[in-house]
């Protein structure tokens, strides 16, 4: 199916609604948000909706529509969106739900599902499941329920598989401008990614917001990604499903299927997509990207009237990947000259109360402070309540760091420890001003590391598309290890030196020449350990012959010089995740896979340079390194293996299902590595 | 120092004012709060002050007053301190700042500290460098500003060192009714803790808040929290310090010392006090433990009108202990009849909009699930905002929330996603009829999980006292690893046989008698690896002569039996934190000690029961317990070797500086453990 654009859709000129007292609601929305084009109810009884003549069918109306909201039950939003894709209408809101989403308790629900899509064809549908949209941009609603959002002449754009999520977010009062609010429900043919890229086009949208509850599809997830970073536009993403509970509620709720989560983050970091971790985060971040788009660095400065709030500040700071620079030697005689004696000069910086209420003073601080080439220079200013206080001295410190702002360069955010002390005129007006208005400590630097890490990705050239290969049906066979190592020996990965015999006598015979220690272990055996076929260590013919003899029943084995003196043990791994495909996992490895719980995921196709990285960021890389004086490892040879695994997995996409060598024992430096067991899966 | 009782300086009748704007502001927030007993403003040269008649000095006052608020410069505060003191007032609020606090910037800070103290005597005086406090049962306030406070009958303490702060979290529109809000800078004299005591003691306060940078005395701590147990009444804190930089700007701002983040941790949590991790959690726990106090267990239930927030809910609570625990089977039916047959029933639960708007549906259907035995029903609402909706279906929602609460007895909460969307008349109407108005996803689920602890700690007898044993002065010695051990050894720790030799010769001949293989350490040496005194694995009587006679220049050797076949190896050692005195830090040891980061702290003294599910909870605990079918390791002989430390720090508390166990071998199960290295500093 080839859509059409989405451009009537998301911008009409021309609605028609559908229903009763849902389409009432969406013609007084439109109303109240000034719409400039015509709405047309359709209904076949009703004289009027909401003050508007009522159309009797689809063809009565006066022209062919843009945009249709179909409020309606189900089966007649089968019927409704048949005929209006015949007569070549923009697009359709499906509000109805009991499609795929009730496939549990409706027996007929992904039936239907399927027949909608027949029935739109290639005219584009949000939903079935969903409240539709708001354009706020041009007071243009497709939307069934009351909303707390205003127009506005630019702003972000933020998504979601939840109508309800939507409705609270539209109630938001932080002073963050909405530009489109979408819902896309069960995404039964138009999804969130490809909505989103519709949207990254209007000049008007400065970002886009995402909560996700399932990618659909990784391609059209990736063309965004691209898309955004062509516009300079960031996305940023809430994905649920960190638990297997939400993994449930998911997969029953809205009928896609979530990826697993550390492989969704390694998925995101690499498209450059922001990951939040709550609503207020979303949204935090959001206003900072509208007002800068992402940070050049993620270097920061902070300034408060207590010291109190500058350990909070800091402790916020703590396992972030943001730093409070110290001041540059530069920074300390004006920031001494304007704060006084009593003042401790550090960053985060508790510039106590001495210039409060000084214009000039506290601009001087200011100037000083954002002089230092932060990415960010963050101001903590909680607004007192208006209701019972008065704010002007607030008025003053707001204008001292505007006026720092524009003659420094400097971006500046104001930050209330409690979201409630920014109200929504002051962060409005903020915003006008060019500063960020921030609302809590946690959502700020959360926002901040965001914002510096989307900056850092777009620093340097995208890396090759994801590997997206659709796999084949078929079995799953299991390769034996000694197929399994010569698949990987193909692709330059080190193998122990070795042979396969097929009775104990050619076992002993061959180990000769192998040299002593071996390891002989029983072939086509699962659980060779629990199953006693394995014997490790063996220092001569003799005992490799007593060994392969109590292998009782075995008839083949495989005979491995033993590895010995390794420095540490990695797991290589290769999953298939059912949204984000095949990735690799790097960790420690063999007895310390699951004590460690130390492991990565390197999206793929993947870089010696990722990779090198990737292992630095392990517990297990410092044992490498050289720990606590003992050998370093082969780091070298590491990466090269870990390579030729990725290699391995890119060439086999179609068929692999599962990769798993465990352990790879690294040895010391310039002595290499060697993958000591090795399994795989794959379709015949 | 004995200091009289607080009750006048916190619940005076009759306060006297010193200085110009700000006791012009003390009057006039006891004029807007309605205070009913007399303030009198004392002033050498204006005739009166907001309204009231000036007393030229504190002898021509009508009476002695019950407080005092001193706003004059630092130098002027000690003299009328030492006024007020010598006419028996009850206590003062000494607002300048230039002590302790800013020693490094003023050199006459620290001193002046002192003779403010001098000037005390016996009078309880708050700060110096503190705003003072709100008593808000009373209407009485020694406070130099403005604020967001209102009179209240019944409320929390909010106890702080940052005035800032303070003020801020006056301003919350969160519906938590704040009956006391106290700073107290300094703490030169009263601590933090005292005041929070003296306030348990008033019957209107339920709960106390505290945001600490550093607890000045540990058993002031202690008293305040076996107190609050007793009343039944919950103590919270927000410690900071994580970061190194924010315990540097704790001490350079306040003068006070930080203890390390994981010892406050583990001390916080033996003495029942909840930790939470930011203002808005803070406030947020206050307002759950003044509603229901410590909650009775951590299995809750969650509903929503969209399955979006139910994952939300449910991602929020991975890490956290609190568990939505399964419907039971009793509930499944009353949840289908109410909620109809396409809804998917869980918990969290995505109750769906079929019932919404109708009291009676949503009221079985809250009635059916709050049934559950839960110990906190959360039902997710977002408020619209009534500035540009309509917000009467709510209404019913809350109604239903509240006759299902009453019907059955559980207790009930409401969420909003965003905090802005629990409006504040709202979140004070849910209070007033029983209902916690929670603000955000994370800060309800923190707060749950805090009050849960509480309730868990308290479910049980308190332990023994903390281990508070002063330390001597003296200089520093090391005991060498023989003596260490033996020191060891008379508590029952298990070291391995051994004996010390005075030649090779001598280690030679003795050897033989232990059995091989053996060690031979050189004593009295530092660094004894890089040094090469160490051998290990010595075979027979030549290894161990050849060995010690390349130890050049060694004169006395350790030689002890090796230790082989270990399952784990353990660290056990004690460190003394400035605050917090000794703890025993157990965790993964030997080579893994900073390649796990595995560690945990227990306070002093301790039990059996304690080191058991301190060790079950460690990492290394797994290798102990038998990992993928690796031998287990002597649990019980691991139970006793660190109860025998935890002895031997408890009996040599006043000399010890550390200990240092390093590895504790643990071996296979029923060969026990022993301690292959160790270290003991102490003052002389």
């Amino acid at each position: 199916m080839t859509q059409r654009a989405l451009d009537r859709l998301l911008r009409p000129q021309t609605i028609a609604v559908f229903g009763g007292r849902e389409a009432h609601r969406v013609i007084e929305q439109c109303d109240r948000m000034g719409f400039g084009g015509d709405v047309w109810p359709v209904h076949p009884k009703l004289e009027e909706v909401h003050g508007r003549r009522c159309y009797r069918s689809i063809l009565e109306l006066p022209a062919v529509p843009d945009a249709a909201f179909v409020g309606v039950n189900r089966m007649l939003t089968l019927d409704i969106v048949r005929d209006l894709a015949a007569r070549g209408a923009g697009g359709a809101v499906c509000y109805a739900s009991g499609f795929s989403e009730a496939a549990g308790e409706l027996a007929d629900g992904a039936d239907l599902q399927r027949r909608l899509l027949e029935a739109a064809g290639d005219m584009p549908i949000l939903g079935p499941n969903c409240y539709g949209l708001i354009n706020a941009l041009d007071g243009a609603l497709l939307w069934p329920d009351q909303h707390g959002m205003q127009r506005v002449d630019r702003g972000v754009a933020i998504l979601t598989q939840s109508s309800n999520i939507a409705l609270n977010m539209t109630m938001q009062t932080r002073g963050l401008p909405i530009a489109y609010l979408v819902t896309v429900g069960n995404q039964a043919q138009t999804s969130l990614s490809s909505v989103a890229y519709a949207l990254l086009e209007d000049p008007r949208v400065t970002a886009v917001g995402l909560h996700v509850e399932g990618f659909g599809s990784l391609p059209a997830l990736q063309e965004l990604a691209l898309r955004a970073r062509e516009l300079k536009k960031p996305v940023v993403a809430l994905k649920v499903g960190k638990s297997e509970q939400a993994k449930r509620a998911t997969v029953s709720h809205t009928a896609s299927l979530s990826g697993s989560d550390a492989v969704a983050d390694a998925v995101l970091g690499r498209l450059g997509i922001g990951r939040v971790g709550s609503l207020p985060e979303l949204l935090e971040t959001l206003k900072l990207l509208h007002v800068a788009g992402p940070l050049t660095g993620n270097a920061i400065s902070s300034m408060s009237c207590s010291g109190g709030e500058a350990s909070l500040m800091a402790d916020a700071a703590v396992g972030r990947a943001v730093e409070f620079r110290a001041l540059r030697p530069g920074q300390v005689a004006p920031l001494r000259l304007a704060l006084g004696e009593m003042v401790t000069l550090s960053n985060p910086l508790d510039y106590h109360t001495f210039a409060w209420g000084d214009l000039g003073r506290q601009t001087d601080a200011f100037t000083a402070m954002f002089e230092g080439g932060y990415a960010l220079n963050l101001v903590v200013l909680d607004f007192p309540r208006t209701d019972r206080c008065d704010a002007t001295d607030w008025t003053t410190t707001v204008d001292a760091i505007v006026a720092a702002s524009a003659s420094t360069g400097g971006l500046a955010g104001v930050v209330a420890t409690l979201p409630e002390n920014m109200p929504e005129d002051r962060a409005v007006g903020l915003m006008t001003r060019g500063v960020v208005p921030f609302c809590g400590i946690f959502e700020t630097l959360a926002a901040t590391e965001i914002a510096s890490r989307i900056g850092r990705e777009w620093s340097v050239p995208p890396g090759p598309r994801l590997l997206d290969v659709p796999q084949v049906e078929g079995e799953i066979e299991t390769l034996d290890e000694t197929h399994a190592k010569a698949a990987l020996s193909a692709f330059g990965f080190p193998v122990p030196a070795g042979f396969v015999a097929n009775s104990p006598q050619e076992a002993m015979e061959r180990s000769d020449e192998l040299g002593y220690p071996v390891a002989l272990k029983g072939l086509a055996i699962e659980h060779k350990t629990e199953a006693g076929a394995v014997a490790l260590n063996l220092k001569d013919a003799t005992a490799v012959f007593d060994a392969a003899t109590s292998m009782n029943g075995t008839k083949a084995f495989l005979v491995e010089k033993m590895v010995e003196h390794s420095v540490a043990e990695l797991i290589i791994g290769a999953t298939r995740d059912p949204v984000f495909g095949l990735t690799l996992t790097v960790g420690s490895g063999g007895i310390l896979v699951e004590l460690l719980e130390d492991s990565a995921i390197l999206s793929l196709p993947t870089t010696r340079t990722a990779i090198t990285e990737t292992i630095s960021r392990l517990r297990i890389g410092k044992l490498i390194n050289g720990y606590r004086g003992r050998p370093k490892g082969d780091l070298e040879a590491v990466v090269v293996a870990v390579a030729a695994a990725a290699d391995y997995v890119v060439k086999n996409a179609a068929h692999l299902e599962e990769l798993d060598i465990n352990p790879l024992m690294v040895l010391p430096e310039n002595k290499g590595v060697v993958a000591v067991d090795a399994l795989i899966r794959r379709r015949r």
